[in-house]
């Protein structure tokens, strides 16, 4: 098992841990790129620090994936104007072969340089984290932090994080919602190995506290998972962290230490669905699919996934208080296009609901219920008497989730952004017509499998 | 309007009102009956009392329909079964024209004589109420109290039992659960006439506690009316009358005073329901009926309801708790068929079902969970993780409400006698199938035309 287990890493590192070619090209590239930001600068005659922060600095990289942000560090006597200026403008320059602009907390160039994927993040240089202005300065500590502790680990952070991709939990991102890398970092730090990671994380509850300094935070979480960040102790790193990536991680622990298997690094692919293989779910699960697809042509990730799922309960809770019941849904974004998914238990309601009144013996209410239902054309049955209290029988308004949204979708709670968006159109899916191209195919295969890998 | 209301009761009388031709004839019958049961008891040398009790004797019959009483009072040191003998010979000595037995406390007479039915019951000749054996011992002091106190109101009591009728809660067996004949005559005592009771009841609230004299009951009732027995303080009047009843008292009354009307005491009839009418209905409703039918040869009505009542509704919960919701139901029974009848918001389930696992973090208990459902060809889906539990989605086992009432009506919460009506045979009907005679046709036109009438 031992065996197994070392044999099971070592095959591991040998497809992500950088190759020496591939180093080199980086150190070369990188070389460039902080002899060019430091050119723009002096041509701008500008004093600030160029520095190389992020995965590919701490060597925690994984082949083929290095992570290179350029950090550019202004003195705090700078405007903010002009930190983001010149953090735009020195990027540009930066970037021979093209960029875009990617924004987070400011603007910032996402630059290509020799084939890798370049960030020039302009920043403050501070003395320490509590003159924190925005969350960028805090990196530069992390980058020390890092570096002063990992003490030559760097391949057990690479497993963890390519541990945690296997297990669909790696990234801070607001999509994911799993771990960041530099909380892989950490609990190396803290626990020794990846494996010490892991046998640490099987026994995990909700609630976990981590600190790796004597420094404890000042603020409770409310988070499942908290690790207290050793240079900023009012921040908790695992913040982004939710209660289900945390019990995937709990529960892929556990089931790679129960039986260690490459599989749980590189899960297989599976092959999106064709319309054959959707007949032949549908037939077994007898569920109606329903997709409510729209356009947010403009919001990244990180804004629309919250906005995305705050409608996708919307949408939930309304149908279910029109009496219409889901087994459970997904959500969908790719490039600007949203499918709210929802797999519904039944496809058409019956055309009649109860409706209950007041009690009999509350005198004034039964008056003006039975003024309201008596000879009114909604009702299929009743007033009657049921438990002490009027019941009427009455048509319902809509039989079928389309139905429902096509009429009332402007009532649902959800953002203003997808209230727009639906109002300048939307489309109602159903079954079949969800495979509509290879990324909701495979979106729907993913959706059917659901399963947590397991690696035997 | 106060025109309108002695018209009305006017009419009503001048239909159920005894003629004196059918009072003359009652009145012969009885004397020949009474003769019949003196001469049984002479000639077997007994002492014991003949009287005519019931609405009969009152005077607060309805036309066509009197209760004729004929009490054999024996001295209470006659033992048990001498009195249960001696009642059922004398009893079979007076119905020259035939007889059945019928059952109450003990067994009786149920004869005809002269084109009358007359029910023979043998008591116990009491000193007063705190010697009472049995209910039936009792009666002749209420015959005694509604003689003294009536005062020639006996119009109003017809009123109010036609009234009771009309709204289908005339008579305390548990089929009604309404009000019965002795309950009219002391809510006429109490508040002196048909109209006044009805002023009376349209305010009535849930527990309202009503006595005819200034004794008070030393008991609390627990019934959503009580009328103490003035012949009894210990005893409820109401206490058959059902939260549903009462609520229906108190709604037709509110109806009737505000229009008065003569169809509030001869409600049109429904006629049968024919499939074609069934079709528009369920086209309107868009709901399915099933049946489930079966033989109770043996039980009397007091005995079947409460039991077809809790089968019905130990039914309806194992169907809730498959998954299965109904609108609504109700209980056919007519000679000892029975029909349970459900009315399905679904006809039929989808294939798959949720079902929650422990939470993640309780390690013993997610490893069991895990090895009982990974890889279990029950499972359509996962396990998965949500909001930090493991779920499964499992393959339902039944998806209609016959294919779980075939495989598991004994598992349901039921009378013994129905359970075993039900495992020699029942059949589920569906639909169509209902419309099987004359009387389910009728039952399921009231059914679906479950409305309170109203006067206008």
């Amino acid at each position: 098992m031992k065996n197994e287990l070392t044999r099971v890493q070592i095959n591991v590192l040998k497809r992500i841990r950088p190759s020496r070619g591939e180093r080199e090209r980086l150190h070369r590239v990188t070389q460039q790129v902080i002899a060019a930001a430091q050119n723009a600068l002096a041509s701008r005659n500008l004093k600030a620090t160029v520095a190389v922060i992020g995965s590919a600095a701490r060597d925690t990289w994984i082949s083929g994936d290095p992570d290179i942000d350029i950090f550019i560090g202004f003195d705090t006597s700078t405007s903010r104007e002009d930190l983001e200026r010149y953090g735009l403008e020195i990027g540009k320059e930066i970037a021979v072969e093209g960029f875009v602009i990617g924004f987070a907390e400011h603007p910032y160039v996402k630059a290509r340089c020799g084939g890798f994927a370049i960030d020039v993040v302009p920043h403050y240089r501070l003395e320490n984290t509590r003159q924190i202005f925005s969350a960028v300065d805090r990196t530069p500590f992390h980058q020390q932090f890092v570096a002063e502790h990992l003490d030559a680990r760097q391949d057990e952070v690479r497993l963890l994080k390519q541990f945690l991709k296997g297990a669909g939990i790696y990234g801070a991102e607001l999509r994911t919602k799993g771990v960041s890398g530099y909380l892989c970092e950490l609990l190396v730090i803290k626990f020794g190995s990846f494996v010490d990671v892991l046998e640490s994380v099987q026994d995990w509850k909700v609630g976990t506290y981590i600190s790796l300094t004597s420094a404890h935070a000042r603020n409770s979480f409310t988070s499942p998972l908290a690790v207290i960040d050793p240079v900023d102790t009012n921040r908790n790193v695992a913040a982004a962290v939710s209660l289900d990536s945390f019990s995937i991680f709990i529960d892929s622990a556990r089931s790679f230490l129960e039986s260690p298997c490459i599989k749980c690094f590189f899960p297989q692919q599976i092959p999106p669905l064709d319309a054959s293989a959707f007949r032949a779910i549908a037939k077994k699960r007898k569920t109606t699919l329903f997709g409510v697809k729209f356009d947010l042509p403009d919001l990244v990730d990180d804004i629309a996934y919250p906005q995305l799922e705050r409608a996708h309960k919307g949408i939930l809770i309304a149908l279910l208080r029109h009496g219409f019941s889901a087994l459970r849904g997904d959500i969908y974004y790719d490039r600007g296009e949203a499918v709210l998914l929802f797999e519904m238990l039944v496809s058409q309601l019956p055309a009649v609901k109860r409706h209950e009144g007041p009690p009999v013996d509350s005198k004034r209410h039964a008056n003006k219920f039975k003024k309201k239902y008596v000879y009114n054309p909604v009702v299929l049955s009743g007033p009657y008497i049921d438990d002490g209290r009027y019941v009427v029988e009455l048509r319902r308004k809509y039989l079928t989730l389309r139905e429902y949204l096509e009429a009332e979708f402007m009532n649902v709670r959800s953002s203003k952004a997808i209230l727009r968006a639906m109002e300048k159109e939307f489309q109602i899916l159903k079954d079949e017509e969800l495979l509509y191209n290879d990324s909701m195919r495979l979106f729907l295969a993913r959706y059917f499998d659901k399963t947590l890998y397991n690696c035997d």
